[in-house]
């Protein structure tokens, strides 16, 4: 059980907790035996789920949570009060270190608190980001940052521009990922304030690979591989990425189904679209990481159903291997030592 | 010629220029017997387009312009130094009142500057805002503010609210247009300061109909019919709707030619298909009119065809008629009264 990677998941987030959650953990654990599972909620409940299913009983423990963190809290008090929910018992196993990992589709706001609160950030870090992949046509790009704090400052976008490299190098495996600003133009004095004071910051860091700006045209081809902006921009890029695909799908299925030919045409067509749209869907892609903190907690969306839990599960494996926050804090510490 | 609309065309701006600028205006007064067109460019390259086509003469007069700002050049300057360029010309058109709106698909930053300088402000405009249509599943929204002016204060937003409901209610003709303001959560309480301060002053407008905060993901399902944002947060929001669209359109059209079965359904779906996409074709709502000034603006894409072009000479016939600047005047003077 030693080199075993413990993952807590949170039984009670999300849409369709405890169902998918607990099917996607049992599928992590029927593909991988170096993965063991900590499924945090109500046990009665839970139980009731496993029951049904066939896997190594090994890689799966139960603990019991008697509390539920509900999207509508406000997440500071909930954080504060509910100590036997799912998200600050599965927190705190992080915390000491008898958890690798930490999955939730919970509340995005009592995650993001509880990482900062409970788990805690590297030494260093200034700002822990939340960071998604989002699908491109060459691949995937890390949109960094997509959390809850706003208005950030030009270092706190340096980071997230060191930390982004570090994971799409190590944990994606793209080698000299390419880093780009979000940007209404491509020219350097384009911008708005905070934008144009982190351009020539990043210009001037020698271990990254910066290219540049990057106009919101140009995220979906997939120009660059880890896109930094700052948290209200990188929401509404992450929230539009969501809300057009699936708008532009409702209006080719519409159109399909508007005459007798098309009809006969979208059943033909069928098979070989779905297996194309399949790579440019998000949840593929596993969970978002909130990065620099002392642990890994990984946030998916709320609407997740097994495929996605599964997926959040085992990128948890190469996060642990690669020793990303090991990484994070090198690098922190030699940029600390580069300034002085 | 008095009951007239007059459209001044910048006939050398965008890529397609002259040629697609020149077969779009002749388009439009070949459909409205109301509009008169200026074509201001190179006498010469323009005489040779109008040649090609029939049309009313009296209906497309020629200025010659004997310079043009490139798209590279930087705007202040090139609306200073190149008197003779198109741009400056038609801008000048419009402030003598000469011509009621100047259309151009040139360099954004000439326009911008220029729309400013030349033509002006009405008077109590704080910031003219860039406002184009974007294509929902319920229709068209209009995206207000999408310039060049980024880091705007609260009393710009409530303005581009204000401007925005007059233009969507006499323009688009919707009654009553919802007004929104994007944000990362549909709660008060969320969001960047600048939104968290501009909110409290939007539910006080009485002569708007204010539904909230918008979340970028409902944006494209028509939830809101002005959707009011600073101009970096606009100018991400259109420019991801361009890229995503065509990226997923081709990942689609690639998903279509994987397998032989596939290639037939394509062509059996594919006119329904075109006709279904149309209505999510942002171009085909005209341009994007830089509203606030004493007269009309409009800025239409640098890839602009005469199909663009006819919808945006023809926009400007509505604007006109119902005279939506002296509805502008009219909304500040009694906003402006209001307040003391």
């Amino acid at each position: 059980m030693q080199d075993m990677i413990k993952v807590a998941v949170d039984a009670m987030g999300g849409d369709n907790a405890p169902h998918e959650i607990v099917k996607g953990a049992v599928d992590a654990v029927n593909m991988r035996k170096d993965i063991q599972v900590c499924l945090i909620g109500r046990s009665e409940a839970v139980e009731h789920e496993l029951k049904q299913y066939t896997y190594p009983k090994e890689q799966i423990i139960l603990t019991h949570a008697e509390e539920v963190i509900e999207t509508a809290e406000p997440p500071v008090m909930a954080i504060r009060k509910k100590k036997q929910s799912s998200i600050v018992i599965g927190m705190n196993l992080v915390k000491q270190k008898e958890m690798d990992a930490f999955v939730s589709a919970g509340s995005s706001g009592a995650i993001l608190v509880g990482g900062q609160v409970i788990v805690g950030r590297i030494k260093g870090i200034e700002r822990p980001p939340l960071a998604p992949l989002i699908p491109t046509e060459k691949g995937v790009a890390l949109l960094i940052d997509c959390g809850a704090n706003v208005d950030a400052r030009p270092s706190h976008l340096v980071q997230f521009a060191r930390i982004g490299s570090i994971y799409m190098k190590y944990v994606v495996g793209i080698k000299n990922p390419k880093v780009a600003i979000v940007n209404i133009g491509a020219e350097e004095e384009k911008g708005n304030a905070l934008v144009k004071e982190t351009y020539p910051l990043l210009k001037e860091c020698e271990d990254i690979h910066f290219t540049g700006s990057i106009e919101a045209r140009e995220i979906p081809h997939g120009e660059a591989d880890v896109i930094v902006c700052e948290a209200f921009t990188g929401n509404v890029i992450l929230k539009l990425y969501e809300g057009l695909s699936s708008t532009l799908l409702s209006v080719v299925k519409k159109g399909l189904m508007s005459t007798f030919v098309s009809k006969i045409g979208a059943l033909l067509i069928k098979p070989a679209l779905k297996e194309t749209m399949k790579s440019f869907d998000a949840s593929a892609y596993g969970g978002a990481p909130l990065l620099g903190l002392t642990g890994l907690v990984v946030k998916i969306h709320g609407s997740s159903k097994a495929a996605e839990v599964k997926n959040a599960i085992i990128q948890c494996v190469a996060f642990k291997e690669q020793k990303i926050n090991e990484k994070i804090k090198n690098n922190i510490v030699s940029s600390e030592k580069g300034k002085e």
